[in-house]
């Protein structure tokens, strides 16, 4: 048996508990174990489909004592007491404590050889904030974790995956920071995840930062000076890169199949495309990392938790998601590196 | 019979004959007269199907006088000689003079009120300004003629409707260049527009220009100086304006009919949406104007121009939109304005 998909419970006063519970009661996390707190995922199980039990497992590895239409739990040591007394939908220390403490160990079991990969449920940044944990969020606190790899931000859907070269900041500040050596490393980054679902070498398109991609230096020079010089650069190296590209057609082109991966130089020039169709199957998934994470594509939902009505598809494609680079992962391991 | 819609046929070595005569023989454009010169036109027709002959009509107005089955056409005084036997497919000084001859007497019939509305197949823009023409474009030139006055870009495919508050220059220009005026006029530009389209009072959504919209000034603070400030500015005038909406929510949502129109801060924001799904039948609408005047979302195409490929529908979409904002601007035209 393979090794298990990690699902942590993320924040448990949002829906993440339930959309959890939901996407095993759906048939959607076969092959996986989530992490979290027994009160609190059975609350949650109990909600969506008061049939189904949990089965604590000592670890990870243990998925394959968990009986059908169970729910496999691993409790990670140093959780807080009375998580499931919580109020839901409200920021609380305790919760962000809670949430960090799954998603630490989540990691350890991955570096471990335990498991396969990391599929997070939302955190709330400011229960995160209130509990002293010291990172922002996921990406910041992943990153930490795996010694401090550079890592980008991948949205994805089922037409359409996008890298970001800069995230959030403003746009006045992405100008300043975007650079030819973020550009080269979000080429390589984008390059080296997107073998998961391409057939061959993965076409990668370098979208422009300005209108037209600068128009030849009449609408910025940002394209002469570092884009087109990083796309080189990096097929030097090999990669099917490809740009810079005109912002407001690339997507539209990738999506219609002619690239595998964009790298988009601001946030919201690449998610405008992701979002434009709706975000219900949206993935958020960090490259970079020595190990998969991906994460649903919204927040906490501290304004529905508890009612029942979470949509987990989102969760679900990060599931899908998580399996496929995982496997992609494991597949090109035993193999020599392309020379 | 009300006023024709006027075609012109823009560079006569590009695509714009050729898909203005197979809009006439699609049945796209009844209700049109083109504006051209004779033998470029004949060519063109003749290309696409030569059982139709030229009717040459001494003014828009005579319309009526157009037999069916035939391609009515006005040829403007001060044409250059020759025209037809330019080669396809190459910058010429005349045909970028031959261009802007019909864009001005287009624009002089329908400020005599001879003519509904323009609709404009592609200029290009170094031929224009090999002739001399003094303005860099249609919009430059159609803003000149009629005196001036502030004017927007609007792209609009059947799905969406984005209007640009900054347009053809670097995004670092873009930031110094928005300011509250300028937003301010984009969204009375884009309401009054709208109504062509809308059931009731537009509603008129303004992106904001940063990731989440600024998120509460963390990621940037032009939202909060200037951009929310516009929006109050809109609404104490009675325009139905919201935001600043997150941008890469904002078009997603407008798609699914929350919106009427968006205010795009950024060409590529508003673009990247609007393009997503295909450019096939985009529309750019020049709004500000005293008159209505679309086109294609395309250019001349001289790669494919006499290859008798060149795809006629998002002119055929330019002359319906054409059509239906003249409609509206007729009709309202008669009415008390709004108390």
């Amino acid at each position: 048996m393979s090794a298990p998909l990690l699902l942590t419970m993320g924040d448990p006063c949002g829906i993440g508990p339930e959309i959890v519970a939901r996407a095993f009661v759906r048939g959607a996390a076969d092959g996986c174990v989530a992490v979290g707190d027994p009160g609190v995922m059975r609350r949650a199980v109990q909600q969506v489909d008061a049939s189904w039990p949990l089965a604590v497992l000592d670890g990870p590895a243990e998925i394959g004592q968990c009986p059908p239409r169970c729910l496999p739990l691993w409790v990670p040591d140093g959780l807080p007491a009375g998580l499931a007394d919580l109020p839901l939908g409200r920021v609380d220390a305790c919760a962000g404590a809670a949430a960090a403490t799954c998603i630490e160990a989540a990691v350890r079991a991955v570096q471990r050889g335990d498991a396969a990969a990391i599929v997070t449920a939302p955190i709330h940044k400011e229960a995160f904030a209130a509990s002293g944990v010291p990172y922002p969020g996921h990406t910041e606190m992943l990153a930490a974790l795996a010694g401090g790899p550079p890592v980008r931000m991948m949205l994805a859907n089922d037409e359409l995956r996008v890298v970001l070269a800069t995230i959030h900041v403003s746009l006045r500040r992405a100008l300043d920071l975007l650079d030819h050596d973020t550009v080269v490393d979000t080429i390589r980054i984008a390059a080296r995840a997107a073998a998961a679902w391409s057939a061959g070498a993965p076409r990668v398109a370098v979208a422009g930062l300005n209108p037209h991609a600068g128009e030849g230096g009449l609408f910025g020079d940002e394209e002469i000076h570092f884009i087109a010089p990083a796309v080189q650069a990096a097929r030097a190296e090999g990669i099917d890169a490809s740009g810079p590209h005109a912002p407001d057609t690339v997507f539209m082109r990738a999506r219609q199949g002619s690239f595998d991966v964009v790298v988009s130089m601001v946030h919201d020039h690449g998610l405008i495309a992701v979002k434009y169709l709706g975000v219900e199957h949206g993935v958020n998934v960090t490259l970079g990392l020595p190990f998969v994470r991906t994460s649903p594509d919204h927040g906490t939902g501290f304004d529905i938790a508890g009612q029942g009505v979470a949509d987990p598809r989102s969760l679900e494609a990060a599931i899908a998601m998580a399996r496929r680079m995982a496997a992609a992962a494991g597949a090109t391991a035993g193999r020599p590196a392309p020379s």
